[in-house]
């Protein structure tokens, strides 16, 4: 699998009109004589979440006979809300997404509030995964992948990349959170092509070091049995092409505890007026607890979507 | 005292190189079949308030005689941070803000990072501004006015509405909060100029309707006596200009009760995900109790800030 700069580049030309370019704003708190911190605030995303820039740059390039016959995922969560969303702006009529029958009702009338249809299979994500496959093969649509192998979808994940440097050239440091791993595979790729002296640093919850246990391990997870976390956009095994290309073009890699996750929310909430989901909070949590080995001078923190549940949000404001 | 949307037209090309562009975002959960709400969010607005709008304009069209002398202002609220800002994008070197000596130091901390000098005076505002008034004129400095009759604050804050109607020209109705008076009062002129037909309506806390009692009682409350409140942004009396054309160009005044106000602040906090000040949330408040009343079919609420303390938040999502 090729993936470069390329990629990137073609990706922000074709998404740019449809985007958000989303704010690089400086934190308030966190800063110190040494360094500046800079939140990449992809939470103000169209629906919330960075994904749609993957799902759009898909879509673009899709001929009249496959935009025809249709787009599909299966997912409960950003991506599926952002595929129906890019559908939408889009105009492609048949756009599926497919979900297990235990959905809860409020993750489906997100997704359809955004135009595409849910379509109920398999009673967990296994069994969906499965038939959903099948169904999309099957009815000729196109699979929106998620993050495993597609680079068209690294691609536009990777234009958050080009803004950064675009809104603080003096960007030396990028932290990014690690679920499958397509976000800070894009955002790698493209910011070292750019300027290659900057550092990427990838940050996993503890509960879910897939990236880090398969370097360790010399196993590629592309599924990664995972405990209960609070992180849930980051949970499950990791991309082929991003545990292809993290190893060059990642500098470091950490785990966060949940605890700190948790205080990071609250944090974020309180002290900058941020809402932010916990999987994205991993990257300011990194900075509470491994400021030094971090290091950088001037530093983005990808923030990757703000979609979190009141419930949780509030419980986690009352604890930290 | 004469304010046009020409004024409007000419502080948009001055400060759009300098202010966010909001994004104007659908809600969720508010719309019905009938109606669409859209969130002017000015809580992303740089120093997270509208007020830099009407700063940077009148620090725009400053000579550079007046600049060389500075400017000051007397708040330790939005406007005094917005001010703060302005000037340091500004690069205008001499930037005062006066407050009172019991101002907590939280406040003066966030002033102070944004760039300007801030001076303690006085034991309470009106001590405050009495001396600060006083420093502004003997250091021949430029005072710049938060909302009382500056036609270039209101040409500032006006610029919300074209933003609005260039970001959905469908909207038919707008929703403001009203403290002094400025933002509405810019709105109105603005947007019944490019749209005559649109609908204003203004809102104000139940603790401190100054705007209304003002044309019930027939008399200008520049001064007006509050009760406690959570909406600290909208509290005093009003300003001479908006006393003047509100009238005119607003089509409704109403009140919500500030037990609404803390539903909407949890409402926005837990379901739509955006972190908005109390005083801004009379809005989605007035939607709540009077979503017939207000009318229309596509809604804009302005939410004009988003500096909310972290305790009142929590409180207000604990409790509601």
């Amino acid at each position: 699998m090729a993936f470069t700069y390329d990629e990137v580049k073609a990706a922000y030309a074709r998404i740019s009109p449809y985007v958000r370019k989303t704010p690089l704003e400086q934190s308030f708190y966190l800063g110190d004589e040494k360094r500046n911190y800079f939140f990449k605030l992809e939470s103000f995303q169209r629906a919330k979440s960075f994904k749609i820039r993957g799902a759009l740059n898909k879509m673009l390039t899709l001929t009249p006979e496959e935009i025809e016959r249709g787009v599909a995922t299966i997912s409960t969560g950003n991506h599926g809300s952002s595929v129906s969303y890019a559908a939408s702006l889009l105009n492609i009529r048949s756009a599926k997404v497919i979900v297990p029958e235990n959905t809860p009702q409020s993750k489906i009338d997100k997704i359809t509030y955004f135009g595409a249809e849910v379509m109920l299979m398999g009673r967990d994500y296994d069994e969906a995964h499965a038939l959903g496959m099948k169904y999309i093969h099957e009815h000729g649509m196109t699979y929106i992948d998620a993050y495993y192998d597609d680079p068209k979808i690294y691609g536009g994940q990777g234009t958050i990349a080009i803004e950064i440097l675009e809104q603080n050239p003096d960007i030396d440091t990028i932290v990014v959170p690690i679920g499958g791993g397509g976000l800070i595979t894009g955002i790698a790729v493209a910011a070292k092509a750019i300027k290659p002296g900057i550092r990427i640093v990838g940050v996993q919850t503890e509960k879910c070091p897939a990236m880090i246990r398969s370097y360790e391990d010399g196993v590629f997870y592309e599924e990664y049995p995972c405990e209960d976390s609070i992180c849930d956009a980051l949970l499950g095994g990791i991309g082929a092409l991003s545990y292809q290309l993290v190893k060059d073009y990642v500098d470091d890699l950490i785990t966060v505890s949940e605890d700190t996750v948790g205080k990071a929310v609250s944090f974020m909430a309180k002290e900058e007026k941020y809402i932010v989901e916990a999987g994205s909070c991993v990257t300011v949590a990194a900075i509470m607890d491994n400021r030094e080995r971090i290091g950088g001078r001037n530093i983005a923190l990808v923030l990757s979507g703000g979609n979190i549940d009141g419930k949780l949000l509030l419980s986690l404001m009352e604890k930290y």
